[in-house]
């Protein structure tokens, strides 16, 4: 591979992105300098966080800066190494690269080296054994906790009739024709009569304040991100039924996956057992060509995806 | 004592409370039936909480009843009992009674018997070793749990003199000069530069959401009431900073004192201790007469006491 195509933050959007946000180039293939390496990127995890990196503004890790390239994401193939600490050619690993062909990595690159064969397809690596999968895998069992015969709330969207049939949840809430319809609230009383204990929200807005509504004693409430306002430029109101974290004497939390990072091996090989005995199912939204990640960006973040979407370059 | 002098809820208000709200009246001094005592109220204790009971909506105890006596915590003495399981003629308990000279109290009563000597004066089963103070025991050590060198933000008012001088607290912050000024948020930034790891909140509003403004990571927001709103007539927006809970890894979380009460006796023993070793210092506010309570009712919710509000039948 003699050139490296690479896809660099042009503008900070203002409201929702844009292909315009983005540039496409292109560079001579990197080497690695003493106790570097090089990654071929060869799927990205296209998430909304990258959505968030975007701006500038208070996060979890700094924002992209402008001109460089695009922050992500993915699984690739280590294809040159000097003196890396870590890495060899030929091993796989999952890691913050970008929306480029190739990476050059220091001695303090994170990823995390896959094994030779986990029995399931090399996609896994970015979604149900990946940040979705590790995300979900964290905020239910270390914040949010349910117990048996809980009644557990999450945020969903037209995928209801998935949820009900194959996936065997009691209920699914389509947010769209219940905004449009009795509102949220009432679905949610319907779905749930008895109250919610454990609500695991990555909305925000009406969603959230609508699940607040509705908790029990005792209930935990998950942040896990606000995507409902990832848009936002200037931060929309807190949800009002905040209060009733008192009158319930409940808790609202927020986690970030990366703080479990010295747990994602565990979770991963029981995340893949799960799978492998058919007790978890997933789906994941697959596109073609490093071109196409924008847009993929821009459909995630429209809900448009039916599954964890990933690139494949 | 041949009548009983009592105030009873006239009207559910909208807005704040006014004397007209109130109404009162005499009956005869009530005798008890088999397994009830009668309770002769000395002190009132004058607490927010009583705004909201005055109203219908989600709480956790039911509201008053229009025409029914002002529930609210007091200090009693046991005149007259007729086989109570527990209540015997001469003891002093503090429990939910209500504004009347006398109570008549069932065997399900679970009002707090007194020892007989605390070595405190008696108001302080109702201020320090009271409601407020088990609040503030269970809040602090249950929930916000501060460890040796965090920062504690607690909502304070303009008694910030004896919070820095006699207390000696690092710094107070006069809200109201505050949001007149640079606001909230640059007091907050001044006064915890490094931020905050616990706050304590029983405001709401822009304070609530200053306080999450200035979140650490790992903080915790311990959720004890809202002032602010207690005379909204519909739930204002929440606050906007609570996305901060994602970011900062933090936790916002309610709680209710009565949750604690297998626990009251042992946090009234140690505040107990910890007020005779001069470690923990407090104030009363005490004012005279039963027909004074809606007066003091209605200046706890101005902010105008200084100490715990106290009515002496």
């Amino acid at each position: 591979m003699a050139v490296n195509r690479r896809i660099l933050l042009a503008h900070r959007p203002v409201g929702p992105i844009r292909p315009g946000d983005f540039t496409h180039t292109t560079q001579p293939a990197p080497s690695p300098g003493p106790g570097e390496a090089i990654l071929h990127n060869r799927y990205l995890s296209i998430d909304p966080a990258i959505r968030g990196w975007m701006s500038l503004g208070d996060s979890y890790i700094e924002p992209i800066a402008l001109g460089a390239v695009v922050r992500g994401a993915a699984l690739s193939e280590v294809v040159a190494v000097r003196d890396h600490p870590r890495l060899e050619v030929g091993q796989r690993v999952v890691g913050l690269t970008g929306w480029e062909d190739l990476t050059r990595v220091g001695p303090d690159f994170i990823g995390r080296i896959l094994p030779a064969d986990t029995g399931l397809p090399l996609t896994a690596a970015l979604s149900v054994l990946g940040g979705n999968g590790l995300t979900a895998y964290f905020g239910m069992l270390e914040v949010g906790r349910p117990r048996r015969g809980e009644t557990v709330l999450a945020g969903t969207d037209d995928k209801v009739a998935w949820l009900t049939g194959e996936l065997g949840f009691h209920a699914g809430i389509n947010y769209r024709t219940a905004r449009a319809g009795a509102g949220l609230s009432a679905a949610i009383r319907a779905a749930c009569p008895a109250g919610v204990d454990v609500f695991f929200d990555s909305v925000g807005g009406d969603i959230l304040d609508a699940g607040l509504g509705a908790i029990r004693v005792g209930a935990r409430v998950v942040i896990c991100g606000a995507i409902s306002q990832i848009d936002a430029t200037r931060l929309p109101p807190g949800p009002s039924n905040y209060i009733r974290l008192l009158t319930k004497r409940a808790r609202m939390q927020g986690f970030v996956t990366l703080d479990y990072a010295d747990r994602w091996q565990e979770a991963s090989d029981r995340l893949a057992r799960l799978v492998l005995d058919g007790r978890i199912r997933h789906r994941e939204h697959i596109v073609e060509g490093l071109r196409s990640a924008p847009d993929a960006l821009i459909g995630v973040l429209r809900g448009e995806n039916t599954g964890k979407m990933i690139v494949r370059i």
